[in-house]
């Protein structure tokens, strides 16, 4: 194992994914803190938007890990964190080095900039994957040049530009659109429960940062679902029944929720309406919305015996991110 | 991230099963070197019987990341490898700590001992995670222990087991059979190439490193396959086709490979001759070796389109490991 640039890249890269779909319509970013002896301080992401950026996370860890000063730990508003790291820092991060997935910010939003307060702490070396193309944010490695820093810029990009790129879409007034299936080893997707509860929940959080939810008319009449975020008590998003009969028993759960418009159309033009658009379906679903998609999420348990394939197309995939929980491979892909 | 005792025998693990199968009848094992400032030095794995132990490669490269000496790095071989560090490494190794995944040796073998060059080294704090039940290489933790060193023991011990799994069967005279496939995400497994070509080299490193190798009769008629280790220059090993009939085309080419047995028979019984023995099948074949299976090996393409699925039995497995070549997504697993 090559212990380089790339390596540290890789974990924050690693860290930042886990959150992907759920940082909408901020970008997941992920941020590794090293030490003068090359030492891994800290590894963070930016895991909701309106919470500290990966930067800021991660500081926050390393700052822990330099002084053991426990008064920052309960501090998780960005503007607290920035604060007290700005109060307290007392130089601890002058040889410190940062590896972050996205050009650091440099405006004031939510959160103050990153870019400011890495040049505030004296940080000296940046390493930089992907460079940020949003317009008031962008520009933090030419503030952190001007600070005096080193930035490199470029590593991993290739990697760090398909992490970014929901963000990237969204910057460009473009909706982004994923594709979610579960199923197991043998490719069935029918049967029974497919995923375990964390996976389960893992959906739920995604449902709660997307506007609109895509589901097939058959899957709504024979699953009877409610499509909902209650495993992690989210917001309901809108629903789109992609469905020719328009005749659905209004008694099945997905109309009932409140807050929610719930749309049956033949068509997929409503989705020109929405930005964060989730697709849940099966093989029928997934040839249907083919030419719209962005990425792929599955979830596959590595079990054996149910019924249906998910697909029985060619296709090939391009694999951007490989977890796993307890249980199951979480996948993100693109179509090649 | 949490960066802690459990964080960096995880990356000995993930590197020490890259090499699972091709290490017999040595262990697979994995080893960090972790420097003074809980720097990452060096993470690495023993790669083959014979060649140096995960120890020795950790601390070879470690060697070379706190000295810079690089008249280390040609050094291959074992005693080479120990003689230098010995005579040069001037105490660089003080405030060093090592972890890994399987008690150092404390015999000489083909290589000499690692608890001794451990010990000699200086080293003071050794993370071990499963017990060497060896009876001739075991004890090191022991003599480490008695050389003013500190052994903590136990660390990730379970994630460790399942990577000795196969070194334990050997330890106990028992044989080790895995069972592999390769198969793509919709769980087909006809219709031409499926795996990619690092992932077909890795096959047949390991096909060189068991004795026997069990097919399916209908495999052996319908693809007429080879079955060596051509691909990595390695030795074929000797071939059981499990079929009821015998009359097979003499001209497959699997019968033409020098220095191997091939037998047919419609039983498993030959397995009770053979050490370390290696399935390659399909769902038939799955359903006939169940009970004599320790492991699973998956090769998943992330593509559709095949025909014929693996099974469609029921069944569930546990991801004993995970990893990713370039295309191709590798599991261990085993039969829950």
């Amino acid at each position: 194992m090559v212990i380089d640039h790339d390596f540290f890249m890789r974990l924050a890269l690693q860290e930042a994914w886990r959150y992907q779909g759920l940082t909408y319509p901020n970008p997941a970013v992920g941020c590794c803190v090293i030490g003068k002896n090359n030492e891994l301080l800290a590894c963070n992401a930016h895991k909701k938007a309106g919470a500290p950026h990966a930067e800021v996370e991660a500081l926050k860890e390393a700052y822990f890990a330099l002084t053991r000063d426990a008064a920052v730990l309960p501090l998780n508003d960005a503007h607290a964190i920035h604060a007290y790291l700005l109060a307290h820092h007392n130089g601890v991060f002058f040889d410190v080095s940062i590896y972050t997935t996205l050009e650091p910010c440099s405006h004031v939003g939510k959160t103050p900039s990153c870019a400011s307060l890495i040049g505030a702490l004296g940080i000296k070396k940046i390493y930089v994957g992907s460079n940020d193309t949003n317009e008031i944010a962008a520009n933090g490695n030419l503030f952190l040049t001007q600070s005096g820093a080193e930035v490199v810029q470029g590593v991993l990009q290739k990697e760090c530009d398909a992490l970014l790129a929901p963000f990237v879409a969204w910057n460009q007034k473009k909706r982004f659109v994923f594709f979610k299936w579960a199923q197991r080893l043998d490719g069935s997707v029918e049967g029974g429960v497919i995923s375990s509860k964390t996976s389960r929940e893992n959906v739920h959080a995604m449902r709660a940062q997307c506007d609109l939810l895509i589901i097939g008319g058959n899957t709504v009449r024979s699953d009877r679902p409610t499509l909902d975020a209650r495993l992690v008590g989210g917001k309901a998003p809108d629903v789109l029944i992609f469905s020719r009969r328009i005749d659905f028993d209004r008694t099945i759960p997905l109309f009932e929720v409140k807050g929610r418009k719930v749309f049956i159309e033949n068509t997929l033009a409503k989705i020109s309406e929405y930005n964060n658009v989730m697709i849940e379906g099966g093989a029928k679903m997934f040839e249907a919305t083919k030419e719209i998609v962005d990425y792929y999420l599955c979830y596959l348990a590595p079990n054996m015996g149910g019924t249906q394939s998910f697909s029985e197309q060619k296709e090939n995939f391009e694999i951007l991110n490989l977890q796993k929980d307890a249980q199951d491979i979480i996948m993100w892909m693109k179509r090649k």
